[in-house]
């Protein structure tokens, strides 16, 4: 989905995201390109299995390339994390041990409370075919773990880069409805408009003797008006409805000859008070 | 990430994913993966361009064989979702219109109770270069958006999926702190067993001249206690406290002959004597 504007600024602030030994230059490209989406910037790469730079992670960073420009590489994950302050696991794989096992959710928040004090923090993920070894998950003070099915729980890396980057973007959010762009902000009419509308339609089927039979006609009318105002109109509701009334109540048909010879208006009418009598 | 528990019950339920006019078989791979990892197993697609059943699309799933088995295609988007009572259209671009605009996390709590009442709902994805036309996003009740970086909006369709169905299964959760697995519990020490690890290490530092000058001792005590108790201890820490304590009080150094000449203990309680009277 494009949506992209270059003069807006780029965020990129927050973890370092961390890949411990990475196979594909594919998958570390489209981490860049999570980790863009959602305003982070700082990649860090354990032993990369095919080396680096690679021209296939750039293509597949889709553009990111402040994020491919600034990832650095470490020998070992030791190397990689010794400037952090707090520094997450990721695993999908249950783990034995004492360490806090902690929601995206939470993680997220953990992490956007540290770095608002000034922390650095990162966030570790395992290799593609068996992610963290124990020993490396045992290097970060906490776990991270993803609410997945329990029977399809296989994420790839690029995926859960996706969601922590997410989780990370909606955590330094006030509010969690909120989105970037609005609809067109409507008024919501008055009561006054409504009556108006309300009358102008009445006006103009009791002129084709909609209302039929006589009787029944308060009953009718309180169901029409129940059926078109049950949500709620706006001013330029109640203005489209009203063009929509004025065409049909005094236009004929142009295209169609053969209809303007019968009497479709009384029909409708009559089926349409026969439903609402109901 | 592995963590896939095959003898696990599969979550398959929820809103149907519909694809319009997607053009990469491996795109929809990875769109029906990332729908088996988070519950979800309905797929529509609306005329993919390199048509169905597709085997780039099989490999790509890793193995979500019962989402592309159970994959149905369309001619038009209006086929695909006629049975449907409510529908989202995912948008990255700021669209000008009166439709409500929801994020993720807003729209998954809606659908989540429109399941929950009978409802069939589903959730319109757009292709890979340009999204959904105006005219698309016009059959859907609400539209959903991304809180992105706005200078790197653009999301591919597979994680625009991913970050949907996951704030699915999230919508199912009692807790937003909820995780698959826990660590392993570990019930918090009395203060018995914590008053009985002070005096073990007090004792066995005492048997070497630590507290020193004899003045200091009990301002050192305070100091050595407040920093070995500052965060609580389980009952398995004081355990495994204790058996360090019991090995460096009672052992000597078995492979450095050289060290067990000098006297490494006095000079590290005196150094820390230092620290602790500041």
């Amino acid at each position: 989905m494009s949506g992209t504007n270059s003069e807006r600024k780029l965020i990129a602030e927050g973890p370092a995201i961390v890949l411990v030994e990475p196979q594909l230059g594919e998958n570390i490209g489209m981490v860049a390109r999570a980790m863009a989406n959602f305003g982070l910037a700082e990649l860090r790469i354990v032993n990369p299995r095919d080396g680096w730079p690679s021209e296939k992670a750039r293509s597949a960073a889709a553009k990111a390339d402040h994020v491919i420009d600034g990832t650095k590489v470490y020998e070992t994950l030791e190397e990689a994390i010794k400037d952090l302050n707090f520094v997450y696991a990721t695993t999908a794989r249950e783990r034995y041990g004492f360490k806090p096992v902690r929601s995206p959710v939470v993680a997220a928040e953990t992490l956007r409370g540290r770095f608002k004090a000034g922390e650095k923090t990162g966030i570790l993920f395992g290799r593609e075919r068996w992610g963290l070894t124990n020993e490396e998950v045992a290097l970060a003070d906490e776990i991270v773990t993803f609410p997945v099915n329990p029977a399809f729980a296989s994420l790839n890396i690029a995926q859960a880069v996706l969601l922590m980057s997410y989780e990370w973007m909606k955590s330094g959010l006030d509010d969690l409805s909120e989105t970037t762009f609005q609809p067109v902000e409507q008024r919501p009419s008055t009561k006054e408009q409504v009556f108006g509308l309300f009358e102008h339609l009445e006006e103009a089927l009791d002129a084709r003797g909609y209302f039929h039979p006589p009787a029944k006609k308060p009953k009718m009318i309180d169901n029409l008006r129940a059926v078109i105002s049950r949500r709620g109109f706006t001013e330029q509701e109640i203005s489209v409805f009203r063009g929509v009334i004025n065409s049909l109540d005094r236009f004929p048909r142009r295209w169609s000859k053969q209809n303007r010879a019968g009497e479709p208006g009384a029909a409708l009418g009559e089926a349409a008070g026969n439903d609402a009598d109901e």
